[in-house]
């Protein structure tokens, strides 16, 4: 049973150490988050988790780590300078200003029908075919709006609204001592575009053919004008994304298994496949570079169905637009005239020795919104017998933050702790993730903090373990108790059998 | 043998797919580097090291991932909006624009002492005393530097030198839709700044007592005016950052104890102490927050000895700076008066009950500076008896890129390929780090290679392996040849031992 309200995941993210709100201490900085102790561990787990599925357990990905700082050029024939925008409009009146689509969908029912009307649009209901109308011709529609009683959210009263602009969602900044017009470059807002002019370098120091693909991670940045939903809508993010090259006419079939990979992928973190729709984004939907698209739709408390990925087959745009010479490769997608790129981003059919630019399916995760999926799935509320309610998060293990807590029983009570450091360091040795040495309270209440935070394992050291049982007996000598926080079971376990039990239990 | 020069890395590092130019196919963007499919890696390797080293192996650590974009707030009480820069100057006539203090280095014998002359400066000898006096009266050094007819480095002719100012190295940006004054924030210049804003979000989630650290690994942003010496210097990089917090007067005894925990690390990864200098930087040169800074430095090929990581004695300047409640809290360092922060970063002495601040052990290390040293300390060029060279990275297997290559001797022929690509995914099942499945070019070939990016082991499947000798013979049915990156040695290995083969000698 996941969680059933984003809030009781923000309150549990901030009580318990994985997620805080970025700039926090001088009232939050809209849009950015921080993790902490353990979020940091959750979301390094579920990235190594992807790269070991995508790079290490194929035979045919590279791995690459491109810059944030992008070069303005490689965002201008990316297409990102001119359409990477969301359309913007103010009120006069209440110096308010909204995102045009966010701004229709909060109007009464007939409103944003009016202004379609007023435009000459046929189908009100389709809300971007209505945002596109309006921005062919912003000052009619300016008008249409005021006319049609477009009103303020804020306030509730009819706006008097200026004619919508694009406002371009990148960051941008000064790089470098002097500040004119040659001197800036953008934040990327996706990890993608350092894979596309990166392919004649990693092809030039691999020897790769096609099909192969390039992966990913890292920090992307969207300047969005209202980010919300916790971790879901942010400013600044991380992404999990692969290019994979493919020959023109074997894209359709490597798209569709691109798309069960990911399925499975995401299955093995624990996000069963009736909690994912897949949705065939509608033709008039699609990304103007995209031929198709699969959105991954994870069902998230109080949000919905909305994409935690999506998987698009690009067809020869990204590497058309950035490649020399584009004129005599024979490009399917329509780009831009680039005259500034330095290499051909093409490879030579073996037979005809003729030179083609490859397709590209790019399966396009969001960690973030990765993270907010497996903590919510795993997140937990039973009703013990005893009458209490437990929180617990139940992690697939490789992702479990702490993979084993080592308890002493008694805090002051030397060979008794100084047993259970032991037993931490050679339970780390292991390389299983992180084992905590855990000496802050009673058994009880730790074992409840494990459950919050979806600790496989609580490993205690009594004074059995150290044959000074209460009875005088020496039988449990070298045991200790393992608590399995699913079951809340709890078995004595010897301890040179300790290793291979949790390793067979944690894998 | 370390590499000798730093051409010969930075021509390795692209040849063979560790670091390539940032944003090279449109001339590149000065200051930023894409770390390539084994570049990735190897950074990924050292600073899993670290993190292990750091969070996982003790018992007095928590680990952090805060946001890159950051409140100006933050950076204002941390004093990095004050002081945070550089001294630019320029010639009106070439109109170009240098750092001051690069400039001055640049003059001849004799100039630089007679602007010091000029203003009163008796030890013209010390450049940042100079620096501090040209900075104190601008004007006036603007003609005490044209008087002593201080060159412009670019054309050795005398320079029309404007006043020097101050340029502030951070990237700065707009956040969100409206750009006035009130909306911009910083990319953060170092990663020290989330751990101190965090401190009591990660108290309140651990129950942590001092001491204790935090761990932070991520990018960092600095708009050097010259970024040069490959990714010694460029304006985005990567840092793995620790605030220690100690109790005020264990501060001198923990900072001697980071001081041989780093330099320990750092020998662990394959850097002999004696290529390290510990540089105890004299009062004069000390940042103003620091009461004491050990420097580490790296014997660099060309460079020389430079800063690989710094380990400061901040005392209580950083959480002082952005605690509340400054006036009660007895802080021994100078910070800005701070009426915006909204907390109190403090701990109470259990005795007592009197709230006081920590002091900072910061052992702060360059990620991108580490991984330039590894590569340099492992690059070895050797003369084989044949006559021919070999260069060879000489990695600790835990560094290495690549862990295992496994190549099938035939590549047409299904039985061995196939083999091959089973005992590829057996080990790469082990979870040491990265396999390579390895198809591409002969076999001599193919060690050259694997020499050339430090692999450690190359296993070799041939007709023997599968029980098809040329001799008829089954003797050698299921082993594998293994060749050893440092000896060259091959040995034969029977495959149902060699994962305990590898495993013991990839520790």
């Amino acid at each position: 049973m996941p969680a059933e309200t984003m809030d009781e995941l923000v309150s549990l993210a901030k009580r318990r150490g994985f997620i805080f709100p970025g700039s926090d201490l001088y009232g939050g900085l809209q849009g950015t988050y921080d993790y902490g102790p353990l979020g940091v561990e959750l979301k390094n787990n579920l990235k190594a988790a992807w790269w070991r599925a995508n790079v290490y357990e194929r035979d045919d990905m590279e791995g690459l780590d491109s810059s944030i700082l992008t070069h303005r050029l490689v965002l201008r024939y990316s297409g990102h300078e001119a359409t990477f925008s969301d359309p913007l409009i103010d009120n006069r009146i209440s110096k308010k200003r909204y995102r045009l689509d966010h701004l229709l969908k909060e109007q009464k029912p007939g409103v944003a029908a009016a202004v379609a009307q007023a435009l000459g649009v046929t189908e009100a209901e389709n809300l971007s075919a209505l945002v596109a109308a309006i921005m062919a011709e912003p000052e009619r529609a300016a008008e249409a709006m005021k006319a049609a009683q477009v009103v303020d959210p804020a306030d509730g009263a009819p706006g008097d609204w200026t004619p919508p602009r694009p406002f371009n969602m990148m960051f941008k900044t000064t790089i470098g001592p002097v500040a004119d017009e040659d001197s800036y470059g953008y934040l990327r807002p996706e990890t993608a575009q350092g894979i596309f002019v990166n392919f004649k370098n990693v092809l030039d120091s691999t020897a790769r053919r096609l099909p192969f693909g390039i992966a990913q991670i890292g920090k992307a940045f969207r300047n969005e004008i209202t980010p919300r939903n916790f971790i879901f809508r942010v400013r600044e993010f991380e992404q999990m994304e692969i290019e994979f090259f493919v020959r023109p006419g074997t894209d359709e079939e490597w798209h569709q298994r691109w798309l069960e990979a990911r399925l499975t992928w995401w299955e093995a973190q624990g996000l069963p496949r009736q909690q994912i729709h897949v949705l065939d984004v509608p033709k008039e939907d699609l990304a103007h570079y995209s031929k198709r698209t699969f959105d991954l739709m994870y069902n998230y408390p109080t949000l919905g169905f909305e994409e935690i990925e999506g998987i698009a087959n690009r067809s020869d745009y990204d590497l058309g637009s950035h490649t020399k010479g584009q004129a005599e490769l024979d490009l399917q997608a329509r780009v831009m005239e680039n005259p500034d790129s330095t290499a051909r981003l093409a490879v030579q059919d073996e037979q005809t020795k003729k030179w083609f630019v490859p397709f590209v399916i790019e399966p396009s995760a969001g960690v973030d919104r990765g993270v907010l999926a497996v903590l919510s799935q795993a997140y937990t509320k039973e009703r013990l017998e005893s009458g209490e309610e437990r929180i617990v998060l139940k992690f697939k293990p490789h992702l479990a933050p702490i993979k084993v807590a080592v308890i002493p029983l008694a805090k002051n009570k030397e060979e008794i702790t100084g047993y259970a450091k032991d037993l931490k360091r050679m339970l780390q040795g292991l390389g299983l993730g992180r084992v905590l040495y855990e000496d802050t309270g009673n058994i009880g209440k730790a074992y409840r903090r494990h459950d919050e935070v979806g600790t496989p394992f609580c490993v205690t050291v009594d004074y059995d373990t150290i044959g000074k049982s209460q009875d005088g007996s020496t039988r449990l000598q070298d045991t200790v108790t393992v608590r399995d926080r699913d079951t809340m079971q709890q078995e004595r376990v010897a301890v040179r059998e300790l290793a291979a039990y949790l390793q067979e239990r944690l894998r």
